[in-house]
């Protein structure tokens, strides 16, 4: 069966200026999947035509005459914007008509929209955010990212055990080992409630290594960093901004003087290779994990190479089906939670 | 009247070999100040020995025959190691024969020995521990980094008063712009704790500006950022996670082939400046914020430099008199609280 996509074509900042030239890169990288397009319709066939040798025969364009702002409130675009190219690219799902759907916009809105159409798994309290991130060796698997600012022990364990059955499925790694965020790597260090949901986790069904520190993320010392949105948010910011502050100060370090521009000039290929490794466009694409679908969404500001591997997250979800997978998985624990 | 700091010689991963070379030099760049080295005489003597030039009138040696352990519980430190180093250089703060006392060693015991001698300023409940970070302009300064990882509003709230009058003081900033660490700049983002410390600090006695998030830490948004102790020691280890994994990864790429080689060869002195910048020994030394006393934390493994650094803030502290600047500040609060 052919796998579809249903892509929120005027989310983000570009909207389908990069998510069309992206749609139509998609469907040549793959021969077999077919595309949705939400959006404009005038819009998206405008932005059509400027591409050459697209097989228009796996594309449907699905006409939304509303759009999701950046800065809207959740609330006010689940109540007011029915017709928005967001929901209805997520209400494509819902219908079977494509199996995941793709969004740059808001990110809040698009967690409760997703929240309130597709329903989240049965025992999944609330869906989390999660995403992959470099480190020495390959990439981390870090959740939640900001779904939920406020999280008791279970919905830490729910994150672990959904980021696990993720990485198992989406990496093909059997047994993923699976870290709790926090301030040492000791026992006694940290909070109530990272201290029970370690409790949890040591007598559970994932690979738990321990306690984890943030620096530990980008290390490679496990494969799932687990923690509450607050936290995973300011974890991933913080971690940005010390990228970015390091790239402007290298910039400004290769400016000084003619001799440094001459190494700047010298050093280009071993910087663009840096910058591909570090690249956050490479690991654009974040899981929206618990629901009964798959929602994938892509950072606002992406380009055409990144909204792309978003789309590709997108594809292999689905290829590897991790929906029914965590839900299986869950089900599993509840029942050895209902005869323990 | 001449400033006298206490060193916690036999403190961190290297104990005396550093502790004692940078007090030799600090000496050196400030002919005015005295130290007192506390750890075992004759190991403080054979270090001494080794330094050429050093005003050994300035220099006390106060003998301490244990040694808090860096992985000891500070519990078990606080009730068995009455003789170490790290409580008699606290000792000597609360007796009035220093001014400050400076330790390399276990954070968690440094912390709970500070708060048991020096005991908290009227009206704080938690003391915080506080640094500055590297920024595009400057540094940032932030607070809590770890000693407190479950914070309410009002400790928010007082971090934000200590945190103000700590930059006011130490860098001549008359109004240092104060954020609050977020998810989200929106009033409607974070969890409850943070939106009732924004509450009061709207109406407070500081230059609050509102929420920031993880990437402003290193922008130059603000002059203090503020949060809890979990989510400050997070977003500085996954800061530092991200940095090394940049350095390695520019190494590694700088190595592969004899062209990048070269260009490693040329790039040196640009890299130097790199580094130089967003060194972290360039910004050791925090701050034990809220105490009756100045006792300021080396990073571990800190080199004779960045010591030195620690020593420096030591004594830029006591000559801006920084806890009894925080002291007005909160009674001029409370009486303010009162009379309202």
């Amino acid at each position: 069966m052919t796998s579809h996509i249903a892509i929120d074509v005027m989310g983000g900042d570009h909207g389908p200026e990069v998510t069309v030239r992206a749609a139509a890169r998609f469907l040549s990288r793959h021969p077999d999947a077919g595309l949705l397009l939400v959006g404009d319709q005038a819009t998206i066939e405008r932005y059509l035509e400027a591409e050459t040798g697209v097989d228009l025969g796996r594309i449907e364009v699905v006409h939304a005459d509303q759009v999701v702002a950046m800065d809207e409130s959740p609330a006010v675009a689940l109540r007011t914007k029915k017709r928005s190219s967001m929901r209805l690219a997520i209400d494509l799902v819902k219908d079977g008509r494509a199996q995941a759907a793709v969004s740059a916009g808001n990110t809040g809105a698009l967690m409760a929209t997703a929240k309130f159409v597709l329903k989240t798994l049965p025992g999944i309290e609330r869906p989390a955010i999660c995403t992959a991130l470099p480190n020495d060796g390959g990439h981390t698997h870090m959740l939640d990212l900001g779904a939920n600012v406020d999280c008791d022990a279970e919905h830490l364990f729910q994150f672990a055990v959904m980021g696990s059955v993720l990485v198992e499925a989406f990496d093909n790694n059997p047994s993923p080992r699976v870290g709790l965020l926090n301030v040492g790597a000791e026992a006694m260090k940290g909070n109530d409630t990272v201290k029970s949901a370690a409790e949890r986790l040591i007598s559970g069904p994932v690979n738990y290594i321990g306690f984890v520190e943030g620096d530990d993320i980008y290390k490679g010392t496990v494969d799932v960093v687990v923690c509450d949105g607050f936290v995973g948010n300011v974890a991933l910011k913080s971690s940005e901004g010390v990228a970015k502050m390091i790239s402007h100060f290298l910039r400004q370090e290769f400016k000084r003087g003619i001799f440094s521009r001459l190494a700047a000039l010298m050093a280009m290929p071993v910087l663009a290779r840096l910058k591909n490794r570090v690249d956050p466009g490479r690991f654009n694409g974040a899981s929206l994990l618990g629901l009964q679908g798959i929602v994938i969404k892509s950072h606002g500001g992406a380009d055409v190479a990144s909204f792309g591997h978003a789309l590709d997250v997108a594809l292999r979800e689905i290829d590897m089906d991790v929906p029914r997978r965590i839900d299986q998985q869950l089900e599993q624990l509840l029942q050895e939670r209902q005869s323990s």
